[in-house]
């Protein structure tokens, strides 16, 4: 059962200069919008993740309640919903997807918000990891439009460690024959089980193994946790997906936003919404030492790292304590 | 030229009951055994690393001057010069070498100390990353023959986050179909270069990448540091010896000495040497917060954390100020 629509965008002429063609963007909605559309929220995915993967911050009594707002979350350009590799007829399918950016992702998200919905103003926009990524880029590409943004667990430019975590991801997945540069018959499943396992060290941080969390969530070992949520994680993706946003993802600035010729820090004092910045405590590739750097830059930003052991996934919504905290504080952000 | 000596201990029964027959330790000393034999260092090696890649903390002037002391650098089993799957003839050979504890290890070392060089008294044991491993093992399996420990940016157990993080390094490289399950005809080096990747953000701290520290050390950019540096690295290993040494560290764990049946705490309580033990304040995988943990059971150890963005390689030797606080520790305890 199809549980989203698709955005028909027509030709798209990329940040890149390439053009995405017939591009697609799926999303679904959450509530109405009400006369005035003053109670809409836009709330991007995060790498892999589909729009249902958002749910677990939406519900009644939530901060994201759909009794009173208009939610939209759209899929992220690869992820296989939106306009992916996997998805894209030829000439442009496969290894041949072009590369997008943030800005190429939220531009299109713009058009579905204006264009389908005739909407004006965005009361907040949201989103985890590479979601906070887009929020960011929400916030430097339509500074009048966007009233507030809650980035969580992401960063307004990938690091230059997260680039190298990635890269390891990368490295991982192409070292699989079967990989064949991105022509593959079928999916490469030793690379994308090898993704997973060094995934897994990243996601979660050193307190959290310490801990044995995995065994508390459900997971008999150590290994079983390896195998049944991390192999069973990537191996539902499709690689070049994965690969296309990971391309996003390391090439994540805001600074690159036509206008400001790089100047990350401008960028960053461009973003007229009030926001609440949110890093994981323990996030080993989005810490919380990048995002503070961030806030400075920011005129009306304020930082809040999640007091947490969960390393990134403090954002992903396994844990009621923390999911808690981020929504105390959406709740906060909102009234304001 | 070689530089190095061989041991020969015959057939040697190892923890896991296989036997390593005709078992070589390759070793190198510097300085001069005094007369009454109570001037030795011993000074094991790292993941990988020969005895030569120690030298960097052996000089005179420095804690380790060989016009003091005798200084013995044993090499790791499966590095490559000491029994490896490298070098081990059939039917043990490659593939089949056996699993070596850190326990066997120090029990081979032990009878180079004492057999080759009638050495019944050890001033100091010391070593970094799988050295520490090697280190805290000498203070458990010979009490009375340790009088100081120096354990640097390692552990007496392998933590479940730094097995995780192996598992991702192990799954880089046997993703890799040129690997053929170890029967290679030559190096995987699709493999080993993806080895090279995932390490590269394990091995230096976030702050490492976010200051360029790389540039100082005469790489021209982030990709030539994976290049140059990362990628050289892995490609002079072997994928199997590789292998042998990750199965080691995976396994490390002091309370597997014969005698503890697995109690850790009672392990780590039997240590009499004096110790300073040392993390690096910013190493991803072997954290402060476990060392911490480990000298509230040491009867006569101290913490003394490196002050560095270097990461685990806060310990490598490549940084002045870093390799300056571990020598003056390394006095200060001689001294003592």
């Amino acid at each position: 059962m199809i549980d989203y629509k698709i955005f028909e965008l027509g030709n798209c002429v990329l940040q890149s200069g390439a053009t995405l063609r017939d591009a697609k963007l799926a999303y679904k909605t959450y509530g109405n919008l009400n006369a005035d559309k003053s109670n809409v929220i836009v709330y991007p995915t995060w790498y892999s993740g589909q729009h249902y993967d958002n749910e677990w911050l939406i519900g009644e009594g939530m901060a994201l309640d759909p009794e009173k707002y208009f939610i939209i979350v759209p899929n992220m350009l690869g992820n296989g919903l939106s306009s992916s590799p996997s998805n894209t007829p030829p000439p442009y399918d496969r290894a041949r997807f072009p590369n997008v950016t943030f800005y190429d992702n939220v531009k299109l998200q713009h058009r579905l918000v204006t264009e389908n919905f005739g909407i004006e103003k965005i009361a907040l926009v949201v989103g985890w990891s590479m979601g906070a990524g887009q929020t960011y880029q929400w916030g430097v590409s339509y500074q009048d439009m966007v009233e507030r943004i809650f980035p969580f667990c992401g960063s307004a430019k990938t690091s230059l460690h997260n680039i190298v975590f990635l890269e390891g991801v990368k490295a991982a997945l192409q070292a699989d024959f079967a990989w064949e540069a991105g022509w593959y018959k079928e999916q490469p499943t030793k690379g994308l089980r090898a993704v997973a396992r060094v995934y897994a060290g990243w996601g979660f941080s050193q307190a959290f193994y310490r801990e044995k969390i995995y065994i508390q969530q459900g997971y008999s070992s150590l290994e079983d946790f390896l195998v049944a949520f991390w192999e069973g994680f990537f191996l539902r993706r499709d690689a070049n997906n994965l690969l296309t946003m990971l391309w996003t993802w390391q090439n994540g600035n805001i600074g690159e936003t036509p206008g400001f010729d790089g100047n990350f820090e401008q960028a960053l004092g461009a973003i007229k919404a009030k926001a609440i910045v949110m890093p994981g405590q323990t996030d080993l590739y989005f810490p919380p030492e990048d995002n503070e750097y961030e806030v400075k830059y920011m005129p009306n930003a304020l930082l809040r790292p999640i007091p947490s052991i969960w390393g990134h996934f403090a954002g992903g919504g396994a844990n009621p304590v923390d999911t808690k905290f981020i929504d105390d504080s959406l709740k906060e952000l909102l009234a304001s």
